[in-house]
């Protein structure tokens, strides 16, 4: 059998130690330079060179403020803190590179999907179609919306989004007939009207079609409404969790879904896993790296990154207490996920929560040589039916440079990892779904049938609701 | 007396022809490549080369839907349509250069200020200062707020603004302690809390200090409640009129205002004036081109801006109609505005007008050798009390070289043009007022008042209301 490209992504976000609070205070980390336009113009170059798939720049829009009630510990550890607007930088890279993608979490809280639309398919031009881009999922806001609801406006925002995109403007809508003097040619532009439970929006788009039109779609979020989400919208699926068997009902799920419900086929929602791979080339090496990093770690970091991914304050905690016995179910049972994977951990307090998360955050850590890591990854693809990583970095760009000197030799000599893009100098959807021509969504997607199709007369394409 | 230097500025929209639509159809013309990122990032290098100050994007929001109560014309035209987001396209252009600053228009309709002054802090960071903005004055939506009442919300929002940007955090609250494993002092970042009429918004801004933390404000927009804005807020202001006395009251009483209720000195605001150029080595060689131009140039798109601009549609009125003796007093008054700018034109149309303003807009075309154009510019200067220009373009980037091969001498020799930036790499501000050391507002400004400097106690600077 001929065995499974993988998907590679860099994790990144516009903020020192993404996934490993603290870690700027390691002598060769330099992430806490982000807000340097070279720090990104060279780490799209880098990871061009090696045919790394994209650059997805996650986001958050607020600090890490449950741990105490308060930002302090994320302020004083640097843990997402500060944090820049990811897609400002994107064009930058862009101009200094070809192949590579970008992908970053945009909000829907703060912005009318009328303005939205336009930003994207801004950066999809400048990008030439190298983009791809995911709803946030924010939290700790006093105006959001319920949970529940937040997906419901979701669904609302994104078909808005497909009906800008793709149905607003057919194919071959702009001309540029300099003897008739004809740019665009009016009957083939149209308004959208939308009007919702949440948005009204009467277009029409002010952009012209851009090479994507929609982008690539990236959902992270496994919530019964986000699969329900996924199933649907998701081309790509993000997911962190400890161990493969965690994300493999969900992954499941989805796919399952999307077949039965959305007509989609399920090996079309690719999904990536989080991992922070730390590489020697022996395996002291590597372990010797672990264990100087977690000089460096931030427990105070990790503690206010865990208060924002679970909702659990364990400020309130005492520093001994054993975690698995106190009365709140909701400690109890986040713990217990964390024990199952960690057998060797014989007692669970907030310094060991700490201890897990303060390196590579919620998803794996895998530490060896480029063998032994690669044999981690296998793992993951053959329990969890991904198809590809999100890689963390503990050092910026140490990490990645150790992920290109050490894993990718050792992942193509496995037929795992691809020596050039498929289509060099293509789009993000292209490369994504290794196929020439498919730099707009596939046929089966919904947005597909957004699409106004070159030559198709406006009343045989009516705008769906 | 040492003549003033002037602030000159390219004027740019992320659409074709910009002032002058039509002109797309020349051959030499490139603007219609607006979607292109390299299109962008060689004319930012090109205007370094030459000490540009800057380039200013432009932006609309919507179409221009005035004429003939549709979009038709502007998008059959051109004018003005497609447009791009053009704050997207600053880090390309940024990664490039190092002194050239660059402005745009922002929106403050579709964003919540504390996402926008998150976007805005990011630019100034990716920019190394080099950043300026402009709030929009967007028109033809429905949801928008009268006039006077988006001046009161634009008040509301600057302060907001001035709240994230300088009160939020002191200069001095980035530690980066590797020792103490401080990246950020928590007791030097404070919430805003800032509840008013529009806006509720507790802070703390996300970002850090960023080069210039408030970006240098350029007001365009000369009625009643723009210029009480413009004399507090404003650093730049922007006109467009047909000739220097027109804006020369204007200017004055905002000047005026500026100092007796604001306190400013009033050589502080510098006006920037549009003008469009075009020149030749000969009289003959310049009234050539305009002459060819104006086969290029689009009646329809200029009347589509003009609706935009004035309010009028005249799609209501015939071919061959005197517009000084409609029944309209709306129409009436603005023709006869331009009327007396134009004593040569006996008989007032809808094509009369389309005809002034198809080729420079709203503003003065200067058409001559060097000298001549030289000559008008100094006219502009002494008439009106402008500090500089935003040039237009005809042809894209043919203009911009004629500027930098034929008028740049000219004006070099005459004194009144730079051979260098005042500060080489240095931010906006620094070059706009020829300060090294300016980044920050003026003391003198309001924004000052907002900032809160390095080795200040909290209890000793509250944030103004």
């Amino acid at each position: 059998m001929v065995p499974r490209k993988l998907i590679l992504n860099a994790f990144v976000e516009m903020c020192s130690g993404h996934q490993s609070p603290g870690l700027w205070r390691h002598p060769e980390d330099h992430s806490h330079e982000f807000n340097d336009i070279d720090h990104w113009v060279e780490l799209a170059k880098l990871l061009e060179d090696a045919k790394f798939h994209g650059i997805f720049i996650a986001d958050v829009l607020g600090g890490y403020d449950v741990y105490d009630g308060n930002l302090d510990a994320a302020i004083s550890s640097g843990a997402q803190w500060p944090v820049n607007e990811p897609l400002s930088v994107l064009s930058a890279m862009a101009a200094a590179t070809k192949s590579i993608g970008f992908g970053v979490t945009v909000s829907t809280t703060y912005e009318q999907p009328y303005h939205l639309a336009r930003r994207l398919s801004t950066i999809d031009h400048l990008c030439k179609g190298s983009y791809l881009d995911s709803a946030a999922r924010n939290m700790g806001f006093a105006q959001q919306l319920q949970h529940d609801e937040r997906y419901t406006q979701a669904e609302e925002y994104v078909k808005v989004m497909y009906k800008l995109f793709e149905s607003s403007w057919r194919d071959d809508a702009v001309l540029l007939d300099r003897s008739k003097g004809i740019y665009t040619d009016p009957s083939l532009v149209r308004e959208i009207n939308h009007n919702g439970k949440y948005f009204s929006v009467p277009g029409p788009h002010i952009c012209q079609p851009s090479p994507q039109r929609t982008p690539l779609l990236l959902q992270a979020g496994t919530s019964k409404a986000g699969k329900q989400f996924a199933a649907q919208h998701a081309e790509a699926i993000f997911v962190s969790s400890h161990a493969p068997e965690v994300c493999a009902r969900d992954i499941a799920e989805i796919r399952e879904t999307a077949k039965t419900q959305y007509g989609r086929d399920p090996s079309n929602i690719k999904v990536l896993a989080l991992v922070t791979p730390i590489l020697g080339h022996t395996e002291e090496e590597a372990q010797a790296k672990i264990r100087e990093y977690r000089k460096y770690a931030s427990s105070e970091g990790a503690l206010a990154l865990f208060g924002g991914w679970t909702g659990i304050d364990l400020g309130k905690y005492g520093d001994d207490e054993e975690l698995r016995y106190v009365e709140s179910n909701a400690v109890k049972s986040t713990v217990d996920a964390y024990a199952r994977f960690s057998p060797g951990t014989s007692k669970w307090t907030k310094h060991t929560i700490a201890e897990h998360v303060s390196i590579g955050g919620n998803g794996p850590v895998l530490v060896g040589t480029p063998s032994q890591v690669a044999d981690g990854l296998q793992i993951w693809l053959d329990e969890a039916g991904i198809d590809g990583f999100n890689l963390a970095y503990t050092l910026f760009p140490q990490s990645f440079q150790d992920v290109i000197e050490l894993l990718l030799p050792e992942l193509k000599s496995r037929g795992l990892f691809w020596d050039d893009y498929a289509v060099p100098g293509g789009t993000y959807r292209e490369n994504f779904y290794q196929q020439k021509g498919q730099s707009g969504p596939l046929s089966e997607h919904v947005a597909s049938k957004y699409r106004w199709k070159a030559g198709v007369k406006a009343e045989d394409h009516e705008i769906p609701n």
